[in-house]
């Protein structure tokens, strides 16, 4: 483990956010929102800590493997730090943990919030908040594309040979490609949605906001009732839209751009995402019809919106679901579980990996009738290596057990059984809003703030696939 | 597929069970309960049944592997069907979905019952209650032990060498002779927790029931307040230590008796099971302390039965937990997932499977640090071989599969979030008692038709390791 090298690309990475920092400043000046001072005094701070780490820590040696989880770990670790800055200079939020709370959940795209007034907030402090979404989903697709398919975790291996980009085995010139091309694809549709959402009526920065939120499937608003303050059937549509499209992974986008449309269809997982969207609707549908909505249209439109919000868990949100069936909660609640495509910015276990378990359970129970024949799991018509199985099941493994201990954790700090369950499958799931009490019209401000560093590190471990953090955890990482 | 085979063996199954039903009726002559008509009479038709099936389908054939599967699946159902009959005879139960419902409930050993008042009912009724359960956990043993390992079924295929009898290929010899040797077992510990039982001053009649729910992990009492009723500290000991016992694989029993004491504290698994007995009851003496009881010793009492009755998914009941703390009720759902050992006559995903698990994840995360080098998991000093591995955590993920979509058909039905997860978590894991509307105090009787046939079959998918009962969902199992 090379710690000069870690600590000096975690110094640039710094030196990047303190750029980023400055992006809602205009933003501010324009509003008179006051908080201009609070977000340069943060970029100040990030620009001198990663200046210090940067020039501090000089080496020639190349990125390996656990150079890799490092950065990758302790990146969003950093940035959650520093990027709470804004909410506590400006008085936005009073409390240390709090701030840390909203930042990784805007990081992670989480989504989760501890505010309970949001409208009435400095706008460029809801900017800077949308953009930590938009920064983490751009970390998350370069993750999940480019670095955790030459790292081995979960089974993102499958990906090693399908992402756009030279094929060279080295980390960095890859990593740098692979990002360049998928970065387009993520800036062009959060312009053509900024741009759809101001003809329904947005303005420009609110647009921007919910553009941002929706790409990186985060799902914070500037409003308080979220995308159903708008009231508008067109927003709701377009959203449902984009919300979807950031659920699918980013390369079939960058294939789609130029002009392989039919790797859409192609693409297993995809259908099966597909597959889910359209029958979570129409069960939703079904069990809201006559008993929540009585038009029809209104029902689609509600129920389309928060099954494609649920499952890509971008989190917005256009009704009190609590208020819906039973079944449709636990629908939803299981929606939570499963996520969005692998390689997009949605969380969740991926559709990938739950379309792989089932396989995976077909060809056991197939081994079981006919124990001489040879079957393997297949992905489209490729065999998937069993070590890809292995690591699939055992993240699948994992993510429930963590689940468990963490639920158990919660209910120990006073919530109640569903609380306790949802705010973990809410966070590690990167969703934002779950069932009980923090549902989708309440939020995370009750909670203690014991409970709330446990729901931090749930969303760390859920948004960097799990098994990334907990090699930090093993002493012979730390070994020369 | 031969299906002579297999109807003439269920036939000879269905004639062991019309013995079996003649077993309560001394009892129901010396208690004079009225119900000696109906008990005959069951035994008379379960006769006739399988005398016909018997000799109707004579055949030469050896018994293979399919027909191994298919002879497992329908004995379960066929005693369901006809070890209902006493209560239909009887008027004890008047519809017959709730009368296969205590039945399958019974040969399962889940003991979720859909009786209102227990105590006033038939006696020789009461004990055949309980001999369902008896007569399911001796069909546990040999399942787990001499068939599923043949079979290959969820890991199971890890017993091959270890359980006692002889090593030969063919399956029913085999089966026959672990079948003598581990029911001798059975057989002895019931007797001795029936004597101690009625030296706590139980008479024969209720200790001979208790013993024979517990042994069995089923859990049907004679008593309304179940095992609470009887108020004595000396009962609930030697029921917590029976259930335990109950919980332990039955070979170690076996070697035990023969003097091969050690080989408990050699067995990973047991150590692994009698730690988390340990700490589930401190973690709730912790929970309870001065919340619940004020003295220890009744704390302990109270928590070491609950923690083995739930771990075990014997599922009897001294206490109304679901007055006890948020963390406490989190903590027995948890332990409902993990069940007894694998060969006990516990249910649950087992507790080898878990630690499996958790070795499994273990050695992903080593692999990720150290991509070249070769880790297998290993159970004390042997490694496990990959395909009983894929095997456990395709069990794993099939059990939290049917888990989700049975709860949400449960949803479906019409109960809230927490009664649809821990009714199928009660009844997949064979507990009997959950949480919320089919909590400890409750019972089943509420549910709907057709959420009580779901949960009949959750009773048998659990018990019959999943994988058992959906091989014969497959087409290629039925052809030639
Ligand atoms: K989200
Ligand atoms: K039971």
């Amino acid at each position: 483990m090379n710690v000069r090298l870690t600590l000096r690309l975690l110094g640039a990475l710094l030196i990047f956010l303190a750029g980023t920092l400055l992006f809602p400043v205009p933003f501010s000046l324009y509003f008179g929102d006051g908080a201009t001072a609070a977000l340069l005094l943060s970029a100040l701070l990030s620009a001198v800590a990663g200046a210090t780490l940067f020039f501090l820590f000089r080496t020639e040696n190349e990125l390996s493997l656990r150079e890799g989880f490092a950065v990758v770990s302790f990146s969003w670790i950093l940035f959650s730090a520093f990027g709470a800055l804004p909410f506590l200079f400006s008085g936005t939020i009073s409390n240390p943990i709090d701030a840390v709370f909203e930042t990784m959940s805007g990081f992670t795209t989480t989504g989760a919030t501890i505010l309970t007034r949001i409208e009435g907030l400095p706008e460029s402090i809801l900017l800077w908040r949308a953009l930590t979404h938009w920064l983490g989903g751009m970390g998350i697709i370069v993750l999940s594309l480019a670095i955790l398919p030459m790292l081995g975790v979960g089974g993102m291996q499958l990906f090693k040979a399908e992402v756009p980009g030279p094929t060279a085995d080295r980390l960095k010139p890859r990593i740098q490609d692979t990002a360049k091309l998928l970065w387009g694809v993520y800036v062009l549709l959060t312009m053509v949605e900024t741009l759809l959402l101001m003809l329904g009526g947005m303005n420009f920065y609110e647009a921007l906001c919910h553009a941002f939120a929706t790409l990186a499937t985060g799902g914070f608003s500037t409003r308080n009732a979220s995308v159903g303050a708008f009231d508008s059937s067109y927003i709701d549509w377009i959203i449902t839209l984009f919300m979807f499209l950031a659920g699918v992974n980013f390369s079939l986008h960058y294939h789609a751009l130029r002009g392989r449309w039919r790797d859409f269809w192609k693409n297993e997982e995809f259908r099966c995402y597909l597959g889910i969207t359209l029958a979570a609707t129409l069960l939703l549908v079904i069990a809201n019809q006559g008993r929540i909505y009585g038009s029809l249209i209104d029902n689609l439109r509600y129920s389309a919106f928060q099954a494609t919000s649920i499952l890509t868990t971008t989190g917005f949100g256009t009704a009190d679901y609590e208020q819906w069936p039973v079944i449709a909660q636990y629908l939803l609640a299981f929606l939570m579980f499963i996520g969005g495509c692998a390689g997009s910015t949605g969380g969740g276990i991926k559709v990938l990996r739950i379309l792989l378990l089932f396989k995976h359970a077909h060809v056991q129970i197939f081994r079981l009738i006919h124990p001489r024949a040879v079957r393997l799991v297949k992905l489209g018509n490729v065999p998937v290596n069993r070590d890809v199985m292995q690591s699939i099941l055992g993240f699948f493994a994992l993510y429930i057990g963590i689940f468990v201990i963490a639920s158990f954790i919660m209910a120990g700090t006073g919530l109640d059984l569903v609380s306790a369950g949802m705010s973990v499958a809410a966070t590690l799931g990167n969703i934002g809003p779950g069932l009980g009490s923090v549902g989708p019209v309440d939020n995370y401000a009750h909670i203690a703030p014991f409970g709330k560093a446990v729901l931090i590190l749930c969303m760390l471990l859920g948004r960097l696939e799990i098994f990334t953090v907990l090699v930090l955890l093993f002493p012979t990482f730390w070994r020369k």
